[in-house]
């Protein structure tokens, strides 16, 4: 039995979308056990009148909500009959329990993770993988995004190996084509950190290591992991949807500025909803934590039921495959001291 | 009147493109003088039977071109004769000559002047400018955006004071609204460069310091100049430019994909040619390297007759409103010592 438990609130279209995602990914899966964490009666009163195996779902009391400009810090001091921090904290303690899926802050959600439950044997530093859409329909893995907004060069192998792992296991792709992130594609590019990990990155065979990528190249289709330092990898990411973002904005406006483009607009209604559907994240499913002892899936906070629904699948698979004993084989292979 | 070296190779277009957007500022401004550096005969060609103040124009030759995919190291080094590396060293060498325009190999360019043209009385390093147009019609200025991968908190207040002085001297940007980028808003957000630069920043009564600005807000029009390490710079600038390629690739696909859809696009075509317009960075002007003793500016590689001459536009407002000397007497005020 995979036990997951579901942070219930702290989305923004949470407790429904994350309660209706915990029930279909229940249905699917007859192995799943899930702890949905937050107000009880509300969960208890929308669950009512639904139709679900009742002895694989649990629900534990925490009246609390994160909202998604608190500080980290004082989340994880003072909020700790949250919805988030109460399933942090029994992801710690409980032994059954394998996994945790929340839309909450993302901020809080990863330092409560990084301070409270414990590391993969060998990891130095666990890594946050938001994965995007490529334009030929593929995705790109880009770890770290933001744990860790200084490395040093082991940091960065141990990305690649653990983001590797991730994108094979959870979505198939075999050995992933794997790039690091840096100003210009020649080996002796960048800063003496990014010179040195490209090296360690020839000299890791599990890896199957592509060179450096311009960020420029993110959305190509060249590429399946990008491995970065947290700051730069957050620039990255927010970059693209930022950007993203905006054109469209943009188009829309532009749209609406005259009834001719108006009228084209109509003839390409199901063209641009596909084109949304293409950029909407919620399709690609969360961001996981690599190298944490237990797995965190952080969704997007405007996750609806399918998207929270695919959160769990990954937390799932993860768990399935043994994600962290297969990370953990490899990466004790290699320099993994911290100094 | 004002000297100005144009790179007449390197680019696409060149020299046609070079030649053509040089006479047309020649024209425009009667205090403008140009030297014009590559293969003689080509450009004596080019220019035979064409209307222009030959009393205003000089040439150099230079017969060797860089290509755009070598090493900075090499071209410095062993293509002494290129039309970019005569061009550094006369802008070097002469005291009659103010400024550089080049649209060839980025990387060499900026190589080349950091190693052979003096910087500012003042500034520690030169830092790489490049613009982006924003969503609501203007502009902003991402500082540095490649020449220095490693920063200290000084750098970071340089680069600021260094960019406000060209966006208000060149774009005529009153205070100009600085922002340092960052993965949170918050003051403590990022490692310990950004958290110090932050406080820098506040204590700077000539920099107009708005705060932490994450990379998802680039275009949203509410900053003037973003402040950065060149690393993550390079990151923002390249990731907002090859989304925005990337997504306009995807649309047109998508648009031939069915004959509605084109139906549709053809009565947008007006709109879709100004979008396309609006992306065009050649609109925007050319890069500068601030903090040089004289003045650089590199065009788009792509850069066509009116880029280049809006980039001799840039060079010349640079040297008419003496920028170099109005940033020393800022910088001077503040820490500038190597360390």
């Amino acid at each position: 039995m995979i036990k997951i438990i579901i942070d219930c609130f702290g989305g923004d279209h949470s407790p429904q979308a994350n309660i209706d995602g915990a029930l279909t990914a229940l249905a699917k899966n007859p192995d799943l056990y899930l702890i949905l964490t937050g107000d009880e009666p509300t969960i208890h009163n929308y669950l009512s009148g639904k139709a679900y195996d009742a002895e694989r779902v649990e629900i534990v009391h925490a009246p609390e909500v994160v909202g998604c400009d608190e500080r980290p810090i004082d989340v994880i001091r003072l909020k700790k009959e949250s919805s988030m921090i109460k399933a942090v904290r029994m992801l710690r303690d409980r032994d059954d329990i394998n996994a945790l899926v929340s839309t909450g802050s993302t901020g809080a959600l990863v330092a409560a993770a990084l301070t409270r439950i414990g590391r993969v044997k060998g990891v130095i530093r666990p890594a946050f993988c938001p994965i995007l859409p490529t334009m030929n329909g593929g995705i790109v893995g880009i770890c770290d995004s933001g744990a860790n907004v200084e490395v040093t060069p082991d940091h960065l192998r141990q990305f690649a190996i653990m983001a590797c792992l991730y994108m094979e296991q959870v979505y198939g792709i075999i050995k992933p084509r794997v790039a690091l992130l840096n100003v210009g594609k020649e080996a002796e590019k960048g800063d003496e950190i990014r010179q040195k990990a490209y090296q360690l990155l020839t000299e890791t065979p599990e890896v199957n290591f592509v060179g450096n990528m311009e960020s420029r190249d993110l959305l190509s289709g060249n590429y399946d992991v990008v491995v970065c330092d947290g700051f730069s990898g957050n620039v990255l990411v927010k970059t693209t949807e930022g950007t993203a973002i905006e054109l469209l904005k943009k188009l829309k406006k532009d749209i609406y500025s005259r009834g001719i483009y108006k009228l084209g607009a109509l003839l390409m209604k199901r063209m641009f909803k596909e084109e949304k559907e293409f950029m909407n994240y919620q399709n690609y499913g969360g961001s996981v934590l690599l190298g944490t002892s237990k797995t965190v899936v952080k969704g997007h906070g405007s996750s609806k039921a399918v998207a929270v629904e695919k959160c769990i699948e990954q937390a799932y698979k993860m768990e399935v495959n043994s994600l962290s004993s297969k990370m953990e084989e490899i990466i004790m292979r290699y320099d993994h001291y911290e100094y």
